[in-house]
């Protein structure tokens, strides 16, 4: 059975590097589609045009929202080396580009095999003491955009006083993080992981959508199967901005990618 | 009197969103010259095509070593909203990309005023009791690369052991920071600055040359007159490859500079 995410973003060739998709209305989160789903999705295209199979740093530039419906994914090679590929690739709907990136591809099973990792894992609690959506109330659920039924996501509670209208004020949300249908995690869900969290500003008490500028994400390592662990945090909110840095922890307990975003503030909402 | 890194980083227009450049041989380090150097001189070109003045973020792809000489620098807009504008940008020479880069500009002065950063300022000891070139050996001052004449830094002595030969073995390297005939930080030269340092590796006893796959930078404020504090550092070294963070701070105390790369480690040393 081929699960819901590698449906979602699946990629038909069309032309020369171009590919067509077909994104799905399960992603909708705040005024659009989820800015990671569109990244697995563009990357996905990527990897087709790509003789390296594996996203090791992309940068995407959100420049519209994108909406369900058909969708071209055009990629242009830049180079080709031994180790690495680098390409330019954007999402179009509608004869409007609505994001654009750079990514460089490579392989994850070629690079050497030192860890010197001194980041530390998130400390979440065991998954059942955390909080999922299906703790929450039923007009809660009912009201939950339908990004939050693409997975299965529990909320470490020391950083979930949003969740209860109560934010804790520091600047950190986590969370245990597994797709629908037990998908195991690879280089391209990984890269829809990095931006599957809600915006860190909730646990500020600011509740909005936080658009996001730009989005840098590196993929560090191939993640084993199992729960991941992600980590949002912010050190500089200032001048209507926040950069949110995300970590993706794999269960073997190493860190596979890291990712930095630079995003609008939502306005106080308290 | 014009300053020296204004003159490097002139563009003259040559065409429609195209511009000449002619790179620096004072900025060359390591296999070829300074990516910061480079990233600056690309931003001036797209600041010279957009409608908003600074660079707000800025990701870079670096392709291909560039050298001393002449170069291109060609924009495209890819959108241009009322308080933002994106562009695509690549430097040229010999016919052959040597990065690519998506950047998009805003007006720093146009945001809004909150400052909640809760990050901290590098805790630098007075100049005077830091570490500059004039103080090396003159064997050594004389093989130091260009790169370091064209500007003056002064390391904390705390994380500066790489340059006397007892690598401290923490993930930190931080300094003062100003440009050649006083030239005042501005948004461009917060581009140079967030790759002027060596790479954190140094402090790791491994001294070679860090080559970037990619850096993004986040301008987050105009910089106030006078020297700034830089800091660099790595919490995953894997995979033979490391992200380093920077952050630059102003005279005021603000940080004003946020960047992330991807790079390969160099081989050890020691």
């Amino acid at each position: 059975m081929t699960a819901e995410f590698d449906r979602d973003i699946a990629v038909t060739p069309t032309g020369e590097q171009e590919y067509a998709a077909d994104l799905r209305p399960g992603w909708v989160v705040g005024g659009g589609l989820n800015g990671g789903y569109l990244l697995a999705t563009l990357a996905h295209a990527v990897r087709r045009s790509s003789m390296h199979p594996d996203p090791l740093t992309v940068s995407v530039y959100y420049l519209a929202a994108s909406t369900p419906g058909p969708a071209t994914v055009a990629t242009r090679r830049l180079r080709e080396g031994g180790t690495l590929s680098t390409f330019a690739a954007e999402i179009v709907q509608d004869g409007t580009p609505r994001l654009t990136a750079l990514a460089t591809f490579g392989d994850l099973d070629g690079l050497p095999d030192d860890v010197e990792t001194s980041a530390t894992e998130p400390d979440l609690p065991p998954r059942e003491d955390c909080w999922g959506l299906a703790l929450a109330p039923k007009e809660h659920r009912a009201a939950a955009p339908p990004l939050q039924s693409r997975f299965t996501m529990l909320f470490d509670p020391a950083s979930a006083g949003w969740a209860v209208g109560r934010p804790g004020g520091r600047p950190v949300i986590q969370a245990w993080f597994r797709l629908n249908d037990d998908r195991e995690p690879d280089p391209l869900s990984l890269l829809q992981a990095v931006d599957a969290l809600p915006p860190v500003t909730f646990e500020l008490g600011r509740m909005g959508w936080a658009p996001t500028l730009e989005l840098t994400a590196h993929v560090r390592a191939r993640p084993a199967p199992g729960w991941l662990k992600i980590r949002h945090e912010t050190r500089n909110l200032a001048g209507g901005m926040f950069e949110e840095d995300c970590e993706v922890w794999d269960s073997a307990g190493r860190l596979v990618a890291q990712s930095r975003q630079l995003a609008r503030q939502p306005r106080p909402t308290r």
